[in-house]
Order: structure tokens, then sequence, then C-alpha cells
């Protein structure tokens, strides 16, 4: 996606060879325009496959998603990250672990809200190690409901979760991939086929 | 707002006196329809003021500030939560304590996204004691930015945030006013005149 590889060459920061900080327009201060382009890019992606949820993750994941729910119509769901038991309501919960803050969470979803009739298409904003979409693809299993697809907006292709997800046959689709971090700036991974 | 006064008493579930779950449409599953709608309405009560950022807290503000941020044409920045200092970066931060978790957090925006040049709009999606909005506009306050207002998606009437922040001049809007809750149901307040 053109207009977001710009933007990310423009405003985006890297720190050493892991980081790359896009807090200016994706994941802290949001453009909406921009989200919007990106929701509209996601539809199109998914389109035809009989999507009837979107699933993503608090906090950053939705922006993208809830744009995308209003391009496909159809309504986001966003899971709820929790250090220790407190809800009353019954609930799919799966253990996310962060590499970046060493930490294990639970994230779950509400037993109301998908169902077996579902065909949710999971959307999210950085794929790095695949530990958040590992834990959303357990939440859309334990209910039983069908996958369309994965969709991410920055996927860091030189670690592991891009290729261990393809590998399991899941359709994910990354607006952009890169490739290296580093001092020189950023390298982007060719455009990836539509439908990979 | 009517629409959404149909919405919750179609869809909201009172629990007790002092629990509305509204979390099919607006802050565990989104509505998107409905949440742009709502970013219409705030547009439209905050127009002429020269609005430059939307300021929200994560997560279930974002959806409701993104929408408005769509329509006004203008940045969203959403102040993120901690329990401890961790982020390397320059940040405006403030305390805020959960009645319903019992527990303080820190809420904090960085240092780049805010300046004394910006005309702040908070935006949030409930107001109950008043807690995460006095610390947004702590941040605001920290910035040097002014602050244009405060649009609530549901005020909770009966709770005391909403009369203190009157009381201290903000022009505070809330979409719905809730009354009293219980077995019997949901009481709206009468609707607010726009520019209060």
């Amino acid at each position: 996606m053109k207009l977001l590889m710009d933007r990310i060459r423009q405003d985006g920061r890297v720190i050493g060879h892991e980081i790359l900080k896009v807090d200016s327009f994706l994941n802290h201060q949001l453009d909406p325009q921009l989200i919007q382009a990106i929701g509209r890019e996601f539809a199109g992606r998914f389109a035809g496959l009989g999507v009837t949820k979107i699933l993503t993750i608090e906090a950053s994941g939705i922006a993208v998603a809830l744009m995308a729910g209003l391009e496909m119509g159809v309504p986001v769901l966003f899971a709820k990250k929790r250090r220790a038991r407190t809800q009353s309501e019954a609930v799919y919960a799966a253990p996310v672990t962060s590499y970046t803050r060493g930490e294990t969470v639970e994230v779950y979803v509400s037993q109301r809200y998908i169902s077996p009739d579902d065909t949710v298409l999971i959307l999210d904003d950085f794929l790095a190690m695949g530990e958040a979409t590992s834990g959303l693809i357990a939440l859309v299993r334990q209910a039983g409901a069908r996958l369309a697809g994965v969709g991410i907006v920055v996927e860091k292709g030189f670690q592991e979760g891009g290729r261990r997800l393809r590998a399991q046959g899941v359709n994910l689709q990354s607006l952009v991939v890169i490739e290296a971090l580093g001092a020189d700036g950023i390298r982007f991974a060719e455009p990836q086929v539509a439908q990979a």
C-alpha cells in the first residue's frame, strides 16, 4: 500500500534494528484520513469472503478495525486484556505473551459476541512474533467460528510471526512488510500478491 | 441524541442501580454506523471553536474520537494507561483513580503531540465520577493548550462528574444523560440545550 509506505518513510522513526515508531499517525496519535484509507484497503482485500465480524485487540487495533467495519458494514469486536480473572460473564480467553513488555496477559471476548455462525476477519496494527494474532485466532476457534483471514497494517518480516501464520495456512494480508530496520532507514519487502 | 437513546433502550443492560452495559455496540462490540453518527454529532456540537486536536483515553474512547476526528478533519490522540514509569520519552502524565476497579493508574501522552498552539476537544464514552476526564484536562493544562470542551457519549447524571465539571466552567456536552437505573429500566434526563 503505497500511501502507507510513503507515510512510514516520512514520519516513522527507527530505533535500533527492531523498533519502528509510528505513533504520530497509527498507534498513539491517529490520522483519521489515513486510517480510513487503511480500512478501505482491508475491505477490498477481504471482500467476497462472507465476513460477518471483525475481531481486533485493544488498544491500537481498534481504529483500523472500526474503519474497516464501517466500510464492510459489519460489527467490530475488540478483545480486552487483563491480568486477573475478574469478569463475571462467560468469555473465550487465551494467553498472549508480549516479548517487548516481558509479560503474559490474558485476552478475552464475551461469548455473547462470537458464535459458530460467524466468519471472522482479524485485524491488527502490527505483526512481529505473532503472539497477539495467535491469541485472537484461538478465540475464534473456541467460539467455533470460521476464520476468513488476518489483516495487518505493518508486518515485521524479519520476525517469525508472518512465516508461522502462513505455514498454518492462514490467509494473511499485510499492507506493508518491513524486511530490515537500521541506521540507513527502513527496507520494505516487495508488495505482496493480493491473494497470497 | 435520539438515535443513541433508542439504542440504549433497545440493547443496554441494566445491572443493579449503577451499571449500564452497552458492550454490544459501544465499548466491547462496536457498531461502526452508530459510532459514525456519534462522531458527526460531536463534530456539530463543537463546530466553530477552532479545535485542532481530539484527545481521548484508551481503549473505549478511541472509536468515537476517531469518527469525530474524521468528520472534523483533525488528528486524534489517545492517552495511554500504565502502572509504572517505563516510557523513555517526555510525557505529560496525571493519576486517574477508577472506582469500579479500585485502582489508580497514570494516564499519559507524549509531549510531541500536544503544544500550546493546540485547541483540544476531549471525548470519551462514559462520564461517572469524572476521574478520567479530569486526568485528560490535566494533560491539556500541562501542555499549555486551550480546552475547547468535553464531549461524552453517556453521562451518569446520578454521579458527581458532570456537576463538578460544569461547576468548573467546562463546556461539557453529553449526548445522553441517565438520571436513574433500576429494575424498572433506564430514566433519561431531558435533552440538554446544545450550547449549555
